[in-house]
Parts: C-alpha cells; sequence; structure tokens
C-alpha cells in the first residue's frame, strides 16, 4: 500500500487545509490531483491509499462529483471526515488597494459566499471564475486578475496579501470533507460515530419511503442526511444517500442495515467513522431498548424461548 | 412426567371432544378438573403433563380466566391448539316432546349461541344456568328441568335422545382449545404457525401502540390475535396478549420478538405451534424481504461489511 | 321521552351505588332491569330515556354483554361514564360469627376480588354462585346460605350485618359504568373527555392494524382502550373498540375518525363524554401540532394556498 | 402584468427549446437571462409574467440554484413543468473534420452526458468549459474552439454543422423545467397533477423524518421527490423539497398539507401543476379510501355524529 493520500487540488486550497488536520499526514505523502473523480480513480488503481475530497457544504449542499462517486463505480469506503469553517480573505498583490479592484475571481463555488460583501464593498467589479480558488490566488499573482478570494492562507503561496479577511455570508458555513479508500474493516467504535449508506427503493408506493426510514426509526437510530441522487434511469428515479448516527458494530445500527437489506432493491455501504462534530463527551445517548447490552439481553431471551428455558 | 393430560371436566363437554382430535390421548390418561384454574395448577404442580382448555370463542370473545393465567403466575407455554365447530343438541328425556318443554339448562356460555333458536322455538321457556352443559344433561337426566342444551354426544351417556341437532345462531360458531404445558423446547415449525405472546408497553404516549405493533410489521409478521387485558393496576392499565403468524425460530418472528423484548416493559412468550386453521398447503407467503433466507443473507452481509470484505 | 333510568340491577348493587353518584338522578326514576341486554332494549323501545350499565371492570376486564350490545345491534349513545372503586363486605345474619360461617355466596365477579381472603379467613367454606350481590345478600337473609360478599350499603336494605369490610384482593379494583341512550348531540366538551368507537378492517395484512392506529398516532390522539371483539364470523376475526382522548368536536379527534371512517369497512361511533378519571386540572396536554388553533390555522393556510394567497 | 416570460439564457440553448413547448409562448415575448436568478428576479420585480429555468436532470440531480431560489427569498410559484430529452450534437464550422478536432467546448454540466463518446471518440481532445452550450457554439463560430456540443437546433443560429447528433452517455437523460411566477391560485387539476412544497422540521430526532412522510403515507398521497437542501444554519440542518402525487384541490393532498404545516416548523407552498409525465389516460387511481368522494362522506359522517344524527 503506498504511503499518500491524494487529494482535490490544487495545492492552497481550503482542501488541502482540511486535509492537513488528520494526524496521520505527518508521515503520508499528499499528492494533489485535478478532479474528484481522479483522486478517486487514483485509490481504486491502487496509486494512492485513501483520496480527500469534499462531500458537503453547508451553503451549496451535497458535492455531488463526490456523492455520485461513491454511488457508482468501483466500491470505496469513508475512512473519515473533516469540518471545516469557510471564510475567505481578498489577496490582492501587495499595495492594491480596495478602490483599485476591478476585476476578482474565485472558485464558483466561493460566490454565495462573498456576493453580499461585494455588493456591499465593490459593487461594479467583474467577477470572472477561477479552476480553484488557489488557482485564482495565482491569476492575481500573474496580473490577471486585480483581486482573488480565497482561504488567507494561500496569500503567502502566492505572493499577494489579505486586504481583508473573515469574509463570508452565511454564518457557520462549513465543509465536510470524507477521506475515502479500498473497501476495509471500518474504524473501532469511538462512541461518536455515523454510517453512511446508499439505498435503492424496491418499488415506489404511497409510504414506501416513509416504511423504509421506519427500518431506522424502528431501532431508534437517528438519521443525519438523506440525500436523493438521481439514479441515471430518467426523472422520478432516485436513490438515496443516508448518514444515520452509530456504528455498524452498534447493534441497532448492524439490525437496521440488515433490515434495509432485506426491504431495499440495493443497499451500499460506505463506512462507519468517528462524527466529525462531536467529541466523546457529546455522544447522544440510545433511545430506551436500544443500546448493545439490551440487543445482547434481548437476543439471549429469544434463544432461551427457543430452547424452552423461560 | 406422569403421562396425563388435565382438561377442562366434566366428561361431555365440547372441551372433551376437542381434546380427543389429538392423536397423542390415545397414549394419555385423561382427567377431568372443575375449574380451568386447578387443570393448570396441576400442570404446574406436576400431576399432569399439560392441560387442555378453551381460550377463545368466535361468539363470545376470549376465554379470559385462561387468557388471565397464562398472563400471570408461574409460566406456562402453549404446545397446540384446536379448533371445534360448536353447534348444541336439544336433550330431553326419551321421549319428551318440544311442547312440553317448560324449563331448559345449559353453560350461560351456550346462552348466545341458541337465544334465537329458544325465542323462536321456545319462547316461554325457562332458562336455569348449569356448572357446564354436561352437567345440564345430568339434571335433565334426574328430572330436575325438561331439556338441556349440550354437545349431540352427550346424549349417550346420560341416557337422554336429541330433540333437535345442529342448533346454532351464528354460522361458524367456533371454540379455540389450547393444549398447555410447563415452558419447553416450541415443536418444531411446521411452515403454517403461530407465535403466543403477551405485551407489556413501558409507558403511554401518543403513538406508543402502533410503535409497539411497528415492530411486527417492520419485520412483516401478520398479526392473528390482539386482545387486551387488564393489568389489575386499576381502570386503563392493560397488557395484550398477541398472536402472530410465524415460528419462533423464524428469523422475521425473533427478531420481532428481540424488538419487543427491547422496547416493552415486559414480554412473556407463550409458545409457538401449529396452526389449527392451515393445512401446509395455505402456509401464506411471507411478504419480500422477511423470509428465512433473506435474513440469513443479510445478516452475512453486515458482517461482511463489519469485516471490510464487501 | 319519559323521565326514568333503567339499570343493572337488582337493587343494592354496585351498579346503583354509581349511577347515584349522577345529579340528574335526583330528578330520575330509576328501573332496576335483569339483564344489560333488557336495560338496553328498554332504551331502544323508548321505555327508558337511558340506561346505567357496567362497561368494563379493572380485575375481570371488558363486560362482553354490554360491549357486544354496543357493537351490533340498533345503535346506542354512551352519554356518562362513572368509576366507582369496588371493595366487598362480608354480610351475616346479625349474631354469626366467622367460625360458623360454611357456606358463602356472590356473583361470579366477585370471586377474583376475595379469593385470596376466602383462603385466607375461610378456607373451607363453600362458595355458591348468586345471580347477583344483592341477591346473595337475600339469600343469606332467607338462611339459605351463611354469608354473602357484597357491597356494605346492602346489609341494611337486608337486614344483614357486615362482619368485616374492605375486602379486596386486588388494590385499586374498580368498575367503569356506562350511561347509554339514543344517538343524541354529543355533551359540550369539557378539556377532559374521551370518545368511543367501533372499527372493523377492510382486511388483514402485516401492518394493517399498525396503519389503523397510525390515525390517531398523526393526529397525536392518545389511546386509552383497545379492545377486540370477536365479529362472529368466526375465530380470527375481530373488531376493535377505542377509547381515545378528546372529544369529536376537538379538530385532531374529528380528523382521526374521517380518517378512519375512510380506511375502514366500517366505523361506529359511540360518543363524546367527559373522562371520570380527570378533573379540568387534569386535562393532558396536546401534542404540538394538535390544537384546535393549530388545525384552524392550518385549514387556513391551506386556503390562502388554494386561492392563491400566500 | 407584462406578457413576457424571462428565461435562462441564451438563446439557442435546451431551455429556450423546452420553453417553446409551451403553448402560450405564441403570445409571449421571450426574455433570456443570464442567469436563474436573474430570471427569477424579474419575476419578482414584475418585470415578467414568469420565468422559465431547469430545476432538475436526470443525470446531474436538483438545479441548487432553482431550488434554492424557490426555497428562500420572496415566494415565487411554479406554474408549469416540462420534461425534455437531452441528447448532443457535436457542433463544428462547416468542413471540419472529426479527425481536426484538438479541443471541445460545451457547458460542464454536458460533460457527464458525453465523456463516454469522448473517450471513444475524441480520447486526447482539451475539454474547455463555456458559459452556457450555446455559448460554446459561438466561441466555435469565431474559431476560439473546435467544436461544441450543444442542441443540434444551435447550428443553424451559429453557422455551424453537426458532425454527429444523438450523443448521450445515459439513455433517458432528461432535463424538467418549471415556469415560474408569483403566488397565484393554482391552475385547475386534470387529474395527473403534482404537489411541490419545502418543508422545516421543528427537531431532530430517531423518527422524526419518518413522523414526517407519515402525513403523506396515511393519507395515500405518493411522493415523487424528496430532494434535501441545506438551510444555511450549518452542517446537518436541512429542508426538504418534496413533490408529492395530487393537486392542493384534491382532500387527500390538502389535509396532508394541513397536517404538515401543523407538525412542521415552516412549509411553503410552491404550487401545484400538471404532471409533464402523465396524460390524463396515465392518472394514478387513488389508494381505497383517499378519492375526494370518501373524504367528503367521511367528513360528512363526522358532522352527523357531532350532530346526533348517525
Amino acid at each position: 500500500m503506498p504511503a499518500s493520500y491524494a487529494y482535490l487540488g490544487p495545492e492552497g486550497t481550503f482542501t488541502e487545509v482540511a486535509l492537513r488536520t488528520l494526524p496521520e499526514v505527518a508521515t503520508r505523502e499528499l499528492i494533489p490531483y485535478v478532479s474528484v473523480q481522479s483522486a478517486l480513480d487514483a485509490v481504486r488503481a491502487g496509486e494512492a491509499e485513501a483520496a480527500f475530497v469534499p462531500i458537503e457544504n453547508s451553503v451549496e449542499g451535497g458535492i455531488t462529483t463526490t456523492l455520485d462517486e461513491l454511488v457508482a463505480g468501483t466500491p470505496l469506503t469513508i475512512y473519515r471526515e473533516v469540518l471545516l469553517s469557510i471564510t475567505f480573505a481578498l489577496l490582492v498583490r501587495p499595495g492594491t488597494r480596495l478602490s483599485e479592484i476591478k476585476s476578482v475571481t474565485a472558485h464558483p463555488a466561493a460566490q454565495p459566499q462573498v456576493r453580499n460583501w461585494l455588493k456591499k464593498h465593490l459593487p461594479d467589479v467583474v467577477w470572472e471564475s477561477a479552476a480553484s480558488n488557489a488557482d485564482g490566488a495565482r491569476l492575481v499573482q500573474e496580473g490577471r486578475y486585480d483581486a482573488a478570494f480565497a482561504g488567507e492562507f494561500a496569500a503567502a503561496r502566492y505572493g499577494l496579501e489579505a486586504l481583508e479577511t473573515g469574509i463570508h455570508d452565511a454564518e457557520n458555513a462549513q465543509t465536510r470533507f470524507v477521506l475515502v479508500g479500498r473497501p476495509a474493516r471500518p474504524a473501532a467504535p469511538t462512541g461518536a460515530d455515523k454510517t453512511s449508506i446508499v439505498v435503492w427503493q424496491r418499488d415506489d408506493h404511497p409510504g414506501g419511503l416513509r416504511d423504509l426510514l421506519g427500518e431506522f426509526a424502528t431501532r431508534g437510530v437517528n438519521l443525519m442526511l438523506l440525500q436523493s441522487r438521481p439514479t441515471g434511469a430518467g426523472i422520478g428515479n432516485y436513490c438515496f444517500c443516508i448518514d444515520a448516527e452509530g456504528h455498524i458494530s452498534d447493534r441497532r445500527v448492524a439490525e437496521t442495515l440488515m433490515g434495509l437489506k432485506r426491504v431495499c432493491l440495493q443497499v451500499r455501504f460506505l463506512g462507519s467513522y468517528p462524527r466529525a462534530d462531536a467529541g466523546p463527551t457529546e455522544v447522544r445517548k440510545p433511545l430506551p431498548g436500544t443500546s448493545d447490552e439490551e440487543f445482547a439481553s434481548a437476543a439471549d431471551w429469544v434463544t432461551r424461548c427457543q430452547d424452552g428455558r423461560f
């Protein structure tokens, strides 16, 4: 297994910053790729141990390229997730004043986060999209545009300076990234985990999705995300990417997955991994009757009944 | 273990007739008891191998004495059930004519089945309750009453003749009997089985009972009977006697029982045994996703996911 | 309308005591009937304004005669309910000592309430059933038996004395009685009401009863009683007597009844009336989103949407 | 009201083709706008009667800009929807041969639909993104790129020729467009309608979303789309765009909306309009008990019960 992590490049983006929060990167080579797809393909091809890509953004929603790669094609697994708060800096060539800025650039995904700021401070500026925020910074360095929105950390790399920092239209703007690898035994449960799956319904009838979600509710498993994705079979045909609280080694989660496997057309397991939003002290207490101990004791009881010892 | 079956006597009642439909009675001594409670206590005390008692009547409903004995006290198990169609004969001393009948007797439970017949044919007759239908026949033999409603089979035993047979107000009147013994490994599944339990809810809130029944519905298990019984803690406090399709060794039933055990205050297993209303050819096909094979394959899949082999 | 109430007689029973707790009896003639059926038929025939009968007992469960009369036949309505705590006195002819008692009598329904007391204090006594507890007292007066279990209030009427009072095997033993009349506009809601209905399911399939109860749960209506009764069409065919919290003029209850009416084979409305177990201060707060105001405002909103004003 | 429709321009795109399938465009001025947002703002400002924009694509999923505009900001209503099958033509300057193509362009949304075709026929070509497919055609006309993927209809406008037509990686690729206007009374029901809403849950607990969907299931209303969108309050906070079968004037839909309005934090009605995928002969028969007649008759029955006439 090569000791390298692929990630969505180029260098100097929020993705790299998020990736560097993982302790183990100290011992990995980090290799930028030009697209989510190419980074994931590097993992599938065995060229990288894992790939680090954005999966969801609290302003824009799911990153569909990432979701669709996980939904279809050779199975991959989520090993870890990272949450990063997103605020922008306005990077300019040293000496540039706000009043001199006629053109700005950034990745299109940055736009919803800086729109109001622009309207207020630079209402007449021309916006040009860049392939990435880092690439926007590079284009400012080269003199093609006057300013770029990017992470403050990108200033040093491109010889720019931050004219303004902490720019964000939406409070609590966050991006969620995942570290994705080939199928492997999930990391041990921490007590604050989540499990990701994709489900395809058998058919479509009133109450169908309600009953599918009943598989979770009956076992007291809370949903964290329900994201529909088209199956490609035409408008009206969807599968669902679901994140649920708990670890596949939790019995309530395992039994829920069993239930889904039985009643759904297809279920794809995407991994169980620690929740990025919860430390060990914030573990949600399971509902009465849904702890591992209660599952085990209920199973024992049924076995005793089956054996006539009750 | 004594080779005897206790039953609700006296001799010559529908209970005895139903009991004699069981093949194994050929090798058992059949001992009548004066009450359901005493018959069941004989089993508890080890004096009888099993007891045969009525549990439900399609006209009058559940036999509460039997239900309450199964619900409370030392646990017992249902081994078998028998369904018997109930029609009455009007038994008289030989030579008695219909016009001469001034008084009739029978067990009070017979009354709803003969009420309309009486209104039509003997509108002015006096009804007196007897301790059992057989006892009513005996009282006619002794000359205390003019006629008794009982099973036609009772005529010979008491030297009476049947003036009329096939008397029944309700079409399809049936009584269900159960053979009850000490806890033991349930009989092997036949493919057309039922499972009896008692459940006590943890608390009472809107949707509580709906969610409890959801444990069955989620696993595709059909209910055959839901009979509430007071817990004795005052009006408004009930437990539920439930019969469900399937055998505790069916995985969908076992998982349902596990679920109930976890979420209910208490569950009492009363047994899995062949359905009296279905031969092997009438087995209900389980819902998609609820066969043993599908449970087993779903469990295998979850294990593979837990192991990283998917 | 005759100003009389029929009730299950004879005089001197718990039923009469419960009936006399209703303020309006001061202006009614109270007429005892020999059976629940005859009392209810008196109402149906217009001979009585209403009938007062037991419907449920916290030890024995539902009074099936009463339930079955409400379920079938000419429709009747429950106007009121009364809860009465049941404890027995041991009534004897004056001067009789406990050690002299060889035979006791009472209505069979009294037996579960005095069984343990008898076992302890009169283990060898002979029990004979009486047609009613009051009738048992009369038989003691006549010298036929040595003692009768009855309400202490019956002593005076039959010239007996209470050798012991407050006899009860079960704590909280209560009987619930209902005042039943011809269909009429329900009494105005008090804020602590209940609604009684009977439902017949359209068919039987896994989840059928769960979905039926979902009609209540979706509108936040709590169940107080679910009692199955045989339909008479053979073992396995049941209807359900249901008591739910709230009044038919509460919108959440009205919408629930509408839902049941649509999805059930048949629904019979038995009445909305004040709960006997709750004073106005104990009213259960409806779930969020289920108050009349919220129903009204939601209906207004839909109307505005239908009109294009939103 | 100005007799004009805004649409997502430029001219010569699939959006314009889809728009022109609406009969009423014959009497409207069609005005292209540079973005979904600007087209919708033209409606909000009263500059256009309605705006025509894509909302969903069977390959890429929901068009988040459109969804988010409908979810937030000044309320708008969907009047109509149009489904368009999407296949691409490869447009070149007249005379260009396949072997001469070194660069291609199109809107990024086209890429998933032509990726495989490119891999097979032009594996070494350079891809450059264009602001729209029409804009890509213009850039080919200007000589900036060698070929553009666009609708075949765009060839004439830009003096290009189609070297290949019918290019599509996914069978059944469709885009769904909506005609959006200011709030107005919905068009009359056709018998094959859909209703669009946005719901925000009150809180997050196991079973919360299941119960929300239960509002639909209880009334037999089928879901056609469930699309989560971030609320902007941070990762893990979502609202749901829902399309359901039926028209707000259908009583089962109206009651469902009432239920959602009561139990949800917020509900936004987005319109009831004819389904683009169904002619009048393909109307789905409502579940038993969910037709307008059954709703009306159930409501009548409850009123009669409330009045004492039952």
